[in-house]
């Protein structure tokens, strides 16, 4: 990245990127009576050519982010949604290869996944327009193109999971702040934010199957969650990212951020209570402050891409 | 409820109310290997004799807040969990029956459900101690005794539900402000808010299965939704409390608040491009303002004892 | 209210409402180059004859949500906002006289104070166009008419306030899940949520001053929260009610619903360190659980009106 | 950063860090009956020699999260909080220099700010111990440490301002899927996110006046938000940045995400009113989608490091 000086001060322009974000399109296709239903929260975000509109305020180089905003919706029409990472690419390709200031295109897509409400219609057949909201996890993808290269980082957040058992924490450093008991039967539990960036960058090569790429990394990412005997937060979040890379060729890198969302085992005694873990306890579910454990898994040979930072604490 | 008169001063208090709000208990119990998991979030609220607490801050008659989230997690050890109606049930006889000065106490309590994960343990066993959030409603109860007469009323929210066809809004009052046009085929979605009271008031007698009329009650009201040809949003509210009345028994009465989620049908034309919703249409899922429908649904000769405002909007 | 019979099901309709909430209507006048400001969230819920809406999806009756919220912006422009409550006095006035099937209507308005921000134009001259929201708390009013009678109920909400001594909590009920330690000095701390009752009814009457009533009853209940020296949440709460009963003439009823935001002293003797209030201290800001303390005070010969939950934990 | 290879798989560990987020920190200070507050949300972030622990689970080089949250608490006693930039310069020192695992401390605070209520107490003295929470932004800092170089970004966040009038928007770019029309008067509004990275590095060298520069880069950024005449939204950014550089000499770098928050002028014509921004209009205030718009601002010279995204949409 280069910053280029303003005509009259000693004062220059970075890194930049606008565009319309949190555009919220719902796509209903119909086959026959059969509705189907993508829901997206797409934001825009564009670089290139800017340095005008930022020391003088010409927007001759700018295409208005209500504009970006409209494409949007009429790329939902026009192209349809197969997968958010299909429908992102679209977008990329079309605002840098279609307006010659823009000279890269970032497009990040929430997706919220819907599934059937059982019904039967006045006419006796089962009804298949009615939805209701999964709500578990939020998935997550990332389409960056700068005219040649495509990068396309997807994932997930909002995913909360807990073991009640298998879980350990001892054998750590103590100093004079230390006050942390060891334990050897804890309930380990995260909400799970992760991104996973893909090998595919050359628009030429065949791309992905989005959709199974993702339905198949995370059943990965919360089998290795469920099957790791846990000493340490770090050493489950490796191998959650371990198996994903074993198991998913397309991937080369994941990054974590996991909260640590602690359950203490309250203290009963008073009351004339055990507590113990080994009978079944009652645990305090806290909010803050939590561990935050953030690290990124790669595959041997694969530089690391994918931002430090998934959150802002 | 009556007001009392300050010893010194022209001004009454009026009805109140303290405990612990947003105990977060988690129980887990174990058969084996084979784990089992509740997650409430459990709120206190007591009334009775208080008066000279507000006019002295005399605490005599005051069981602090503290105490009230100990036992909370106290008879969760001791009573277990079986449903968030039973547990509430359990606190709120405690707090009237052991206490004096307590003549009425309200329990209410937000339940968080999983799911388990699978996975194959180190020894070849199928894991059962990994649990996902579902993510999907929150289920609700809120249970009130003054010592003599139970009222339990239970309910969800956070439940997203959309019909993509079988909606139509026409016939309507036009006044010199409406500009909005008819329409035989929209999207209808909402969020569905929900109370639903049971008939059940005497402790003496047996009690529903409180986690059986949930699913139950849940599933109709969604095969509701989903089946009822729609004229307005008011007419599938009054379907999905008339199903419930109609199919459960237990229950005398229900509220609700229903956000009619606008999905706008956007106007493609300037591009060149048809968007019919016959064809499958792309819309704009707006955020604010919203349409808001509320109405009680009530069985013939029960009366209406849900407060009207589920919402402070 | 009446309960209405459905023509062929054994089911009834109960209160009901309906309307578009959240319209975020903002309102500048210009007095020159001096500009003002006013940030409105409006939100309408209209009741009246609406069974046929219910039963049959008939929307003869129905003025739809979309002109009620058109409504507010257009007398935005017609009537101005001269406050907050003069606002949804004209919105209440204008749906119960002008549409026959509506018998009622409830206007619900939070307001976001702005502050100016300092600045000279190319002018030379002060800039008065240019303004920083405050952010502190936000201003709340409810406005119900029913063609006959007025209620107006203002209040706030978000409003942190903090006591770093003349707070004490001893002399309560211990019972065997008591373990909380008596203290006779702590911080005190709450997020107020306020709500207060006009005595003004009849339209007829001149109304009070609503922009000044409101900053005098902040005033005089901040001014409670600071000057009582407190044994209790419950005596601060009925102290700031009480102040503004005595002071405010125009209002007769006050619903405060205060959670204890707790401030725990932090144990440092491992560390070799003393914690001591008297010192200044080191605290811990918890989240949950926190108490909750709600109470009315009133005037003496009013009657309650506010309903008890301003929440709904 | 070097990626370590695991000892049995082809799978590499990339970047890592770990700590206590969101430590809820609370100091008062007492001069005699005159009390001062400091209201800080501290989170930990350590790097370092961590590869065991994410490989085999062996804690031997960990300091636990919890360690990180006493030093915290136990810090804010020992040292005081004079600024939140001291403060996390002290507590990032601790971490690196007292553990010869961890090479690295990133220490992120919030700081809310705390104003005076007014009261007189019941000796006729100004009280001098009650507090309102301010509301407006929060304050940020994050101090970097790696043993030899400082790096403190502070900045704000959550900031609200609107100018209603001097802002054009016109002449940029169409394509066929613009729509928007030009306007020479609109409402600029934004919520400014901003970070500002300090020349200081070198522990040696005396350090800024952290609190006298929050003040005033604060001041000179809203004060060019007030006297920018705008054209384009990242023309009144790179204005703000430009101030900050010219003024503010222990600034080298600075990184606004300004979205764009739409008032949108409402059609009144159907309803026979002009709705003309000379004359003091009435606007929407929309939600989404919104314009975001990012820039750098660097004085000449330096070198970009604060991470595009503050954001993560």
């Amino acid at each position: 990245m280069t910053a280029h000086s303003s005509p009259a001060r000693p004062v220059l322009l970075g890194q930049n990127q606008y565009g319309k974000a949190e555009n919220r399109v719902v796509r209903i296709t119909r086959d026959g009576t059969t509705h189907h239903i993508k829901d997206l929260n797409v934001s825009v975000a564009l670089s290139g050519d800017m340095d005008d509109v930022h020391y003088s305020g010409s927007n001759a180089n700018v295409l208005p982010t209500d504009t970006t905003k409209n494409t949007v919706f009429a790329f939902a029409k026009e192209h349809g949604i197969e997968s958010a990472e299909q429908f992102g690419i679209h977008l990329a390709r079309h605002f840098v290869t279609s307006q010659e200031p823009i000279h890269r295109a970032r497009i990040r897509i929430e997706e919220y996944a819907w599934e059937r409400v059982e019904g039967t219609g006045a006419d006796g057949e089962e009804i298949k327009h009615s939805f209701v909201r999964q709500g578990q996890e939020t998935r997550l993808t990332q389409i960056t193109f700068d005219g040649e290269r495509w990068e396309v980082v997807s994932g997930l957040k909002d995913l909360v999971v807990l073991n009640s058992t298998n879980s350990e924490f001892w054998g750590y450093v103590k100093d004079k702040y230390t006050t942390l008991k060891e334990t050897h039967d804890r309930i380990l539990a995260t909400e799970v934010s992760a991104r996973w960036r893909f090998g595919w960058t050359d628009g030429e090569q065949p791309a992905p199957d989005w959709n199974e790429s993702y339905e198949q990394t995370k059943r990965h990412m919360l089998r290795a969650f469920a099957e790791t005997y846990s000493l340490s937060l770090q050493q489950t979040l490796y191998e959650m990212g371990a198996r994903i890379i074993e198991n998913r060729d397309e991937i080369d890198e994941v990054r974590f951020s996991l909260p640590n969302k602690h359950h203490f085992l309250v203290d009963l005694e008073p009351f004339g209570l055990k507590n113990d873990t080994a009978d079944g306890a009652v645990y305090l579910a806290a909010d803050r402050p939590y561990g935050l454990i953030e690290a990124t898994v790669l595959r041997d040979g694969s530089e690391a891409r994918i931002p430090a930072d998934l959150t802002n604490l």
